[in-house]
């Protein structure tokens, strides 16, 4: 058997012997763009049911098929993490999903604060992007991109789930070694460019299950500080330890 | 005195009662874009002499002139940590650079890898780049760009500085709190895409100050394990402590 080069995200359930049918834009990226032909191998994942290495049975221009041989890996699920942002740039921003569904996040959430300009944001878009980041990290989940929410509503509905805060402006940082005690469901919240508003940082301020941490004496960009408030929890809390 | 939001890189000495001379490059920033007038203040930093309050003594359209007041902030060195990458894509290689002057790196060091096909680097642009991401994070140290070097040639330029490796295909990471023991000059390595070749693996084996760290369980692109990389290092031996 021939190696397989190519991860590809698919909409279909994956397992011993099944079949899956090509859509029009997968069959011209693997026949089209890649020049794969029959018996070509190809590695499936649908978020699931773990990655399948398939071989190519059928192709053509507008479609073809791919029959499942094996698992290649089971389904790795990512630490129950929650990463929300104050979405900016439109680059920087899909930087941020890309870079979330790559450090292992399992849920992103856009979340529009009081100083947040960005409109609407194109939730399938950042989707595709998160897919695309899990095809090329090799994870075989997809972070889950949900629509933009009101900063209040999300933290509303955390429930039980702590939240570390990165706003430089929050004084009295917690020493991230403090984050050792407190396994559990987290979600981690990367403020706004402009910083979040007064009547923002007083409900922060109350909620219980919230740790301020400093990333360092330098003020971060919002995508850098993503990175690296996903490597502090990875490393402290999440599957890099 | 009026609130300096501005925060500017010049080539010029800072320091009491100092006139420093506009560029025509900046008069058109700070008169035309930013629109400032006499008498307005701007925070000034060299890279050496710290922070200084500044004001507008001469605006033209071709010049002008500023007057240091008052140090605002000292000058902070960050700690000396080198940022070796192998450059990618252009967008992604004037973002590591970006992030690494962030992050608090030194020095950062393009290196030409067997597998790496960037062909030149642009120093200057990437220079413009750490020093835009001083002006921007807040910072009164510009990190230093090098034109590229051969990794044969960086590596052996090392001297006593430790290097720390971030390549999935080497095997046996450490711990990271191996590093802990290990203070004094450093260097992050981040691989090229294509990984090392056979050659520079074993070359890096033969390394005795070198510590391969696992960023993980899933592959990171470069750019995001530039940022994790520096964050874990930052966290454990540099500024972030």
């Amino acid at each position: 058997m021939s190696e397989a080069k190519i991860r590809l995200y698919v909409e279909h359930p994956l397992g011993q012997g099944q079949s899956v049918q090509l859509s029009r834009d997968q069959a011209h990226y693997l026949f089209g763009v890649m020049r794969l032909t029959l018996g070509a191998a190809v590695l499936l994942f649908n978020g699931q049911d773990g990655e399948w290495r398939a071989t190519v049975v059928e192709a053509g221009k507008r479609g073809g098929a791919l029959h499942c041989e094996v698992q290649t890996r089971p389904l790795q699920v990512p630490p129950d993490l929650w990463l929300m942002f104050a979405p900016i740039k439109k680059a920087r921003t899909d930087f941020i999903v890309e870079k979330a569904a790559e450090m292992g996040a399992r849920r992103i959430v856009p979340v529009q604060t009081d100083f947040t300009n960005a409109g609407r944001v194109q939730r399938d878009r950042l989707q595709a992007h998160a897919v695309e980041a899990a095809e090329q990290c090799g994870g075989t989940y997809v972070a889950e991109v949900t629509d933009m929410v009101r900063l209040d509503r999300a933290l509303a509905d955390l429930g039980e789930r702590k939240v570390m805060f990165c706003d430089e402006a929050l004084a009295e940082a917690e020493d991230t070694s403090a984050l050792l005690d407190t396994p559990g469901p987290w979600a981690i919240l990367i403020g706004p460019e402009g910083g979040f508003s007064e009547r923002e940082r007083a409900r922060l301020h109350r909620l219980e299950a919230a740790y301020a941490v400093q990333l360092g004496p330098r003020i971060l960009r919002a995508d850098t500080a993503a990175v690296a408030a996903l490597t502090v929890w990875q490393q402290t809390l999440g599957d890099w330890r």
